[in-house]
């Protein structure tokens, strides 16, 4: 959809640009029949599941996911909100715009599909710049075999705009949501949590250099997606959530969906070396980037207390690696955090709003 | 997606508003339950078909739709690019973004099921505006039983955005692509084309009383869902897409897709009287506006010779109303007008291109 500007009336938005349609084309096609692909990098966009028409028509044509429901998503990445264009690369923004998408897939134990991209852009957006992030989204898309099924690309007279969608599909019964927590189950966690926090302070303080790892958690998050399988496939896991409003506020979802509350273990919760580092080194709350830290896209999810060794060894047997135990769902309503003197706070199982 | 501020570092962009999910709750739930709708309005979202789980976890779960295939289609509407503040009301906003949408969905020749939608809200944005986006978007909505089943919000530093997606469905033997055009086949169009064009410029002019009818044309665009599912199942259709980039662009998308040419018959395009009246009035070239204004979102469409007749009586038996023949397929390349006195004249088949 396009406003049709009278014949003279010319739109130099993008001067000495591609127009839309061959952005479209090279985007889809890529730049490789000109130049070269660097060594290993991907170059072709994967063709995916049940793709019966892709891009190019007025919409994408899917066959159904035989016997499995669909999962679908969407996230929205505004310039001067969710990033600065001078934190990092296009690539990054790539990679990151599909990841969070990922993300929410993997949280509902799903496998992805297939995705949307729209992209509205500025004028100091150039063509290569565009090239850079279309690199980014594909070594993503790549890794799980994700088709680009379809999207738009528009000028913008503001801000940088990356609006993706993301279909999935999932055995129906074993989805995994935020409701089914009961008293007694561990609460678990699957990485070390406020690490993308700390690196996103690190880029407003204009100091990134220090902490690569902090950085990379918060400009190229992995996302779980092979997690996330393994709990829907393992049935012992009874709800489930990617950190994206951070550990507090992303349980405290959890709680309400299910109706029940929760203990964190202080000295349960694994602190990642970097952010320790960097919290004594700027004199941070090391546990407000812990509790609240927010974009980390790890998982956090609720197993029963009888289930609970089972699951972490079949995760070191599938995925060579295992999750945090950092706590239990209990009856009671709220949040409570449990020191190592046995005293209990009350904390705010609040997500971090937009708009305050 | 959010990034995560630091405490203290306080968020003000929506001062005295809704925050994040109170926003979202309402928008989901409606303002209903506070003050009474309007006459006759709908208040609730449609429920839809096949949704398991909609708004509110990490993904929407649906069911496939039996032995149909799935449709989806995107699109980005930016304030400055799309659309001005000042040229309709909110709710003029709702329903152009969802009808933009199921005007793809109805150019495949399938049937609207469901949407996510994403807004990206600037300061100025009232809870009130976009209650009464939220209206128009539901009127649609409500026309067509399509399920809202997510989305995301997010403040914008800038314009505001609004970015949809949409799920259809359709019978995989009787999907309508652009690419089926015969020589011999008769082009048709829904609508006499132009209108959509005019009232764009009516209102840039800022003299938008005269023509109601041109207006609405622009800021209220009907989808023509029913028609496009018509054409399915009559199987009388063998190309269809909906007209955003003007009629000769789009006709040159189906002849790219097909590999065929065509010929307009000037003295067979419909002519809208109010577009007649607003052209000779302020000197337009109306032909122009005929050929090349967008966002008209009407079909045009490729019917067999033979089939034309009984293609045409069984529009108006089902529908009440029949379309305008306006020109033929031929074999070679490129799309002539013939004008009344027997001359043939080239005319360039493109589309509008966003940054030129």
């Amino acid at each position: 959809m396009t406003v049709k500007r009278p014949e003279g009336e010319g739109d130099s938005r993008r001067p000495g640009r591609w127009g839309e349609f061959e952005l479209i084309r090279k985007f889809l096609s890529g730049p490789e029949a000109e130049s070269a692909p660097g060594p290993g990098a991907a170059s072709a966009w994967p063709t995916g599941q049940g793709v019966v028409i892709g891009p190019g028509d007025d919409a994408a044509v899917l066959r159904p996911p035989g016997d499995r429901v669909i999962l679908q998503t969407t996230d929205l990445l505004v310039e001067g909100i969710h990033f600065r264009r001078d934190w990092g690369t296009p690539r990054h923004l790539g990679w990151k715009s599909l990841a969070v998408n990922l993300s929410d897939i993997a949280a509902m134990g799903g496998q992805p599909l297939h995705c949307l991209l729209s992209l509205a852009l500025p004028p100091p957006w150039t063509d290569a710049e565009v090239m850079e992030f279309r690199r980014g989204f594909l070594d993503l898309a790549c890794r799980f075999d994700v088709a680009l099924i379809g999207g738009d690309v528009t000028a913008s007279p503001g801000p940088l705009l990356i609006s993706v969608t993301v279909n999935g599909a999932a055995d129906p019964a074993r989805v995994l949501t935020r409701a089914g927590a009961r008293p007694g189950d561990v609460i678990w966690i699957s990485r070390p949590p406020g690490a993308a926090a700390a690196g996103l302070e690190l880029l407003r303080e204009g100091s990134p250099e220090v902490y690569p790892e902090l950085l990379e958690a918060f400009l190229q998050p992995r996302p779980e997606v092979e997690l996330g399988l393994a709990c829907a496939a393992g049935g012992r896991v009874r709800a489930l959530i990617d950190v994206s409003d951070g550990l507090a506020g992303d349980l405290g979802h959890i709680l309400e969906a299910s109706g029940v509350g929760a203990e964190l273990e202080e000295t349960a919760l694994p602190v990642l070396p970097a952010l320790k580092s960097a919290a004594r080194n700027r004199n941070w709350n090391l546990r407000e980037y812990m509790l609240r830290g927010g974009e980390e896209y790890s998982l956090l999810g609720c197993t029963p207390e009888g289930q609970w060794e089972n699951f972490d060894r079949a995760l070191r047997e599938k995925l060579g690696r295992g999750v945090y135990a950092i706590g239990r769902v209990r009856r009671e309503a709220g949040l409570v955090l449990r020191h190592a003197d046995g005293r209990e706070e009350n904390i705010a199982p609040r997500a971090y709003d937009h708009f305050r």
